[in-house]
């Protein structure tokens, strides 16, 4: 990582398109842009790809049984988090490299990609060693150090919402990433703080085809946040595809009650191979398929 | 209507259930609540009903026009305002008693059902003789003698979630009605304020299956007025469906660009017949089918 | 009340003024614009008017004590309700007719102003009988009947925001008072839903300078609704004062942990005394005073 | 800056209070905790704090005139952005190194104290050579590993709450830095994102009685970025003192129009000098005083 001491003033490597069009807009070209991954995979074609597993690795019987579950259930891509970043200092931070090595392996073991999330601009090489997808998450949306770090790895970026970020922020975040050359950025709506407290976060679905017409980005909807409440995830998913969405993110675990963190959203094993069904379904109806 | 003056204190013909319970509640009757219209209509049964028509009645042509056109795209129910609460004092108000004569013989020429919007309590008795169903807009969701007028009247009522209440006001608001004895409320998902500006309210998309869960209410969506806009009408109402919704509320114009009111966010002929189609495959998705 | 049914479409006394300029605004007429009660009580004058007393009259101990407490005190003007929009139905709705005779004789025995709400049309000429001055709530805000009947009582109205409106919009639905020829609206800003569930609404105290700043029209700040507490009512109110406004509805109660209503964000007899003495001391630090 | 990679699960070199008390609890410790800056300046005790200057250092000519501005204004401390977190990255990012010495050198001349924003965890060693006191703006608020690394350079940090975070995320952020043994955070109210547009945020002024009732940490007011406007700077901050806030941060710019940044919001020599005057009369009243 290059020291940015010296270099505030950013100088990207792409130019700044004229008269603040965006690099991410359809303006600059209408067709849909597909991030392929090394595996085969890929993100915002004709297939809605799932990618599930657990909210944090734990350890390595859970995340094998979660990896398996979901492996089993259809998912492409298996999510897990090394690096929580978590609103208080006390709670379980995340296993850190030990978690990044258990995931890949448990990926490579199962034919999986891999996503994880990413939470310091320090840590972007060794992340970028070990997951196919950097994630950053909600709360780092607009720590743009991060997002200029990631562009710089040139590996996909799946890049979340702010919980009190506008749909316009999120597509000048996307641009930190996309001006170092990194094309590679999926958009993902994960609910936003509103007055309501019915869901943990309110999911603007709204989002999904807003996000579609302005951008050739693929975009991702995470139902398992804006859920809080496992029994939420399957129609806010369905929602999801209904309204265009390219891909889900869900959290998966083999045992919910027991997790350390997110257990009351996590869906088991059961669960996840039923929203696996019910989307695929959805995913029909607007002439998608799952894999 | 009785005079409220010496009767403040609500004497409701059906007692208060117990323990904070409400009479909407799955815990009192687990069974899906259905409004059986007079024409057969069923809401809250398996099919989804779709309810269209022009945000105003502004004269006979386009009240005709725009009803042919939503009855040729399988709408069961003609909607339309008589009677409307605008922002502004200078803004179009409507038809009144003129407005509901003209909705009742259109819906009766093509056997159609019809609600349409009651905004005060001295108007209750009037909109009952014409409407086969009594719209309470969101702006008079706590308009509580209003809501006990409607109740009183024994008409099917379509209750809109309030832009800036809560899920759980909105079923309090509900026990309004109920409590006079009255059981057919339908509770409307129409989007919320937020910080979000792209669209013109966040659809409430997670209220939807809350609402399924808590109660034996039918739940209805109105994509029109959280979209704003024509081109997010359809993907709403999509989400909507495979969220659960039980039927659709959707503006549209014979000719969106001349509407008095809403123009923007109705949709022309065309984009109905497509978003009807569209519907009805999300609807086989989930189990259900349109009419 | 004139039957509404014949006239939906608005005929105001008052000619709408040019260019979307609305009655209420500087542009008009850059003069304050006061209101002045027939007991020589004036509200957007030089002097910080308080209205105070308990949320519900209950009994006639309990008002006569609250209504001496808060004369004591220093408040010009009674408040307290009869009648009471309450969440749920089961829940006391307030004493009616009853309640007005103890507001009003209270009121007079203590040289006195009264103000309370009126919450349907129907009983606005009641109301108008006894009260000084009518007050909308916030869940009425944007019942426009309801807003005509009030301004045609010619009485003062204080109209308060709905907790999802914006600012606009509040003068949008003091408009619909004032184009019916009545020129005495006072605006008052209780709080707004928001994501933070601290307090119970998030005061927007910006509301008052930008109401100061667009309209003519003397503007309340109601602290003790936004608080939903006791202890932060004083520091509200002090921050209103210093912000600009031209008085205080503050609820007080003997006891207020025996209340029916509101007895959580109630002041007792010696907070109010506390709030008042340091409201003057702020009042004067912006070239105000108190009565 | 030692590396995470080996020790996400974080060490903090002070433990835990129990059963979730947090560090800055006033249940833990009743006192006010006040910051006693080397130059003799106190951020939490009887006297109320100016922080001012451009949102930006732009060149030497604009900070000089700037500082000179506040000094004589009342400012004790001086504020400036030399690295600059802006939503799109073609905004100008500011002078990074060259800024820190200008505003250091500046400080230094006029006998002032000096805050500067920091934004990534491996700048933190080089700005707490230069900087009194360290910024981490709202956008960083849940920027842990930021947190932890300004926590361990033992520098006073000046927090500011997310615009789309609660009070208790804040003292939970807060909280990242205190674990480190630095107790030394002071907690800056700037604004939340609501549904109201008619300033730039929506100032929660209820936070500061809340934030001053549960902890014992100084509370700063921020009142330029909530208002987005120069004229609503001054009811706003006058609000601040009289609702118990400790210190009040402004942007000052010697010439507004010409600013890269925040013009519209920033204050000019004659406007700073009318607020602190203001300021000063309404902290009397509250029983402060201003330096």
């Amino acid at each position: 990582m290059s020291s940015a001491l010296d270099r505030p003033q950013q100088t990207s490597p792409v130019s700044a398109p004229p008269d603040g069009t965006l690099l991410s807009s359809r303006e600059l070209d209408p067709t849909d842009h597909v991030i392929r991954l090394s595996s085969g995979i890929e993100i915002g074609g004709r297939e809605i790809v799932l990618m599930a597993g657990p909210c944090a690795v734990e350890d390595v019987d859970q995340l094998v049984l979660a990896a398996e579950t979901v492996s089993a259930g259809g998912a492409r891509i298996l999510r897990g988090g090394a690096y929580k970043p978590r609103s208080s200092p006390y709670s379980f931070q995340g296993l850190g490299r030990r978690g990044l090595l258990m995931l890949r392996s448990t990926a490579d073991r199962l034919g999986m990609a891999m996503v994880t999330e990413v939470v310091a601009p320090e840590d972007v090489p060794l992340v970028a060693d070990y997951a196919d997808i950097l994630q950053i998450g909600a709360r780092n949306m607009a720590n743009y150090r991060l997002l200029e770090e990631a562009g710089r790895s040139m590996r996909p970026v799946l890049l979340k919402r702010g919980l009190g970020s506008t749909i316009d922020e999120l597509l000048l975040a996307a641009e930190y990433v996309l001006a170092q050359g990194n094309p590679d950025v999926a958009l993902c709506e994960r609910g936003i703080r509103t007055f309501e407290t019915a869901m943990r976060f309110t999911l603007d679905i709204g989002a999904i085809p807003i996000l579609k017409q302005r951008t050739r980005l693929p975009v991702v909807l995470d139902p398992s946040h804006a859920a809080g409440a496992a029994e939420l995830v399957g129609p806010l998913a369905r929602a999801g595809i209904a309204a265009g969405a390219d891909a889900l993110l869900v959290e998966v675990h083999p045992n919910p009650r027991e997790a350390l963190c997110d257990g009351a959203q996590s869906l088991g094993p059961r669960q996840f191979a039923q929203l696996a069904k019910e989307v695929g379904r959805v995913a029909a109806a607007v002439d998608r398929r799952t894999g």
